[in-house]
């Protein structure tokens, strides 16, 4: 038994809940005391936290069980339900956001993998943080807040889509055929789960009372998320992109609830480790440079712009305040975000101060959209 | 994102499901069928489970989390209730088998430190399986249960201080001076978390309504789990000791059966993980040698004896049939006896040869139990 990993383990859970307990208490979101704790306890400032192959297992782990807890909560008949608006604020939050990015760190003469993964990072709304300024405004129901929603998930669905294809390209063939084969991949791998793997969700939940084990739809929903991820790791996708549509598959069984229950003490257990984990891996030495700040400024501005004009554009035929209150609500990038600068990281394609800047986004986005959204929403309610 | 972990976590995890499952419907224990998927898909048979440092980390967190679950459920005051016969039940039946195991590994030649770890394999009985026949048999009530059960709680704790002394002993100090210092701080340590922790546990969980963050009795008792782990480890004890601890100290408080929830699913992912890691460490290659069957089979006689001789003695006052009921529930040994040879091997005190021997023990002893309990029981409701 390794001392070592235990006390990580330790302090790594430790520090992470005493930050969440101090962030909901000053009403801002845990997940941004997390990463800063990570970057305060990391190899770059106190040295409290080794960087070791172990611990970053365990965070991938922490990824998977996040993005399987998302999926579980996307409701694919939700989706269609919400309509043409918020498909025309999801597709347009995505590619405003996806074609600034990229257009601007090629401008910069970045290379085109960096580029890529960078507007990637850009696309994602994390739909956590709106959904609690919503629920705190007692406003889910609102139509702003439907529309919001709604287009988070779509958004998701697509960036996850936009990483598979992007991950796919990074792993080093560039060939239009093999560009072509990803996406091809990336869209039958999410059509083929979606369809097929949800009416095979449905069908099995009505038979998992016959099994003997302890939790039976738990047990079998987690083992298809850990395949899922493998399977998706295998052809090349993201292994999140698997964990995601496992949790949709799900999501509509009359068991959906009970597994999201049973996920809680998992979730509370492994994902703030990862959040963490991020939180090393920021050099905040490289926040030295005022190119790096500038940079993270910019790159933060073009996250607001993007989803402020491209779904504000979109929401537009509902009034000009409804379509303030919505593109403000997509601002905030959260997990998918993290998660899709880490893969960069992982794999040489960002460097360390890229991902500095974006974790600075998220972070940025994240703590300004609370204060904005509520300010926009009672603008708003007392018309 | 490494392919291969995923890939055998979901493997492990199905597998052991499977298994789980299988085992439920024959009426046998799901920990047996555990192993055996392990030792079938392990490196010397299937060869589908690689034998990385990853998974064996994950084994390591499978244990503390169910030492913790068992501690738990080891209320202290149960424990001094049960009285006399109870504790010299105990006490017999971890002396017992101790001093055989300890006289037979020296007789046979061994190494000290090797038939010590043998002989503490052969210590510790598995509540869970006892206590499962006597609820499929509606006995939980009964006197016998009662002193199996509070017996097998003291002998567990006693085994744990047992394997402490021993893994202090074997870290390479040999000195009557050191061996005396490991005892100090085990008894200390175990002294320590009982009374002051267990005190400090019952003032915390009154406070802990007062946290923000998502079920705070569950994070913070896993949080000291976790540090107790570290600390156990670091004085030089095995992690387990410190995990069962924690899981004492919040036994009796209030928040003790919403931690045990909140813990199922956790122990439902990681526990079989561990089970089928112990299997993938059999090499079933080794009892091809007539040797080590002949051992395995004289090893698991004095398992057997052990407990019988020493626990039925020790109960004999209470009438013949009902000591040998109470003799016969003290055999199986699970657990704690996998861990301690797990330990053992990890630190290449015992070789693959004699760490299969003491599965071989644990699965033999497991498996005889439930039939010979039942028919003793009948037996003595009949009188």
């Amino acid at each position: 038994m390794e001392t070592r990993i235990l006390l990580d383990l330790f302090i790594i859970f430790a520090a992470a809940k005493l930050a969440g307990e101090i962030f909901h208490r000053l009403k801002q979101p845990a997940v941004v005391g997390e990463i800063l704790v990570g970057i305060l306890l990391g190899p770059h400032l106190l040295g409290l936290i080794s960087d070791s192959h172990t611990l970053s297992v365990f965070a991938e782990i922490g990824i998977i069980f996040l993005l399987f807890a998302v999926g579980l909560e996307t409701r694919a008949t939700d989706m269609f339900r919400v309509g043409r608006v918020a498909l025309a604020v999801a597709v347009a939050g995505v590619l405003l956001p996806f074609g600034m990015g990229l257009a601007f760190m090629l401008g910069l003469g970045g290379q085109l993998v960096t580029a890529l993964f960078v507007a990637t990072a850009l696309v994602a709304t994390s739909v956590g943080i709106t959904a609690r300024v919503l629920a705190d405004l007692g406003q889910t129901a609102s139509r702003p807040a439907r529309i919001i929603l709604g287009a988070a998930v779509i958004d998701d669905i697509l960036g996850l889509i936009v990483l598979a294809i992007v991950s796919g390209m990074s792993a080093g063939n560039f060939s239009t055929w093999h560009i072509g084969l990803v996406i091809i991949e990336a869209i039958a791998f999410t059509v083929f789960v979606l369809f097929v793997g949800r009416h095979a969700a449905h069908r099995l939940s009505a038979h998992l009372y016959k099994l003997r084990i302890s939790n039976p739809a738990f047990v079998v929903s987690v083992a298809l998320c850990l395949g899922l991820s493998a399977v998706a790791n295998y052809i090349g996708l993201a292994a999140i992109v698997g964990a995601f549509l496992a949790g949709m598959a799900f999501a509509e069984t009359q068991e959906a609830a009970h597994i999201r229950r049973s996920l809680d003490p998992v979730y509370d257990l492994l994902v703030p480790i990862f959040f963490v984990i991020m939180g090393t891996q920021v050099n905040l030495h490289s926040f030295a440079n005022t190119f790096i700040i500038m940079l993270g400024l910019v790159i933060t501005i073009l996250a607001i712009i993007g989803k402020l004009v491209g779904c504000g554009l979109a929401a537009l035929e509902l009034g000009k305040r409804e379509a303030l209150a919505i593109g403000i609500g997509m601002i905030p990038r959260g997990e998918v975000g993290l998660v899709v600068a880490a893969i960069g990281l992982s794999r040489g394609i960002i460097g360390n101060d890229i991902y500095g800047v974006v974790v600075f986004m998220c972070i940025l986005t994240t703590l300004i959209t609370p204060p904005l959204l509520r300010m926009a929403l009672k603008r708003l309610s007392s018309i």
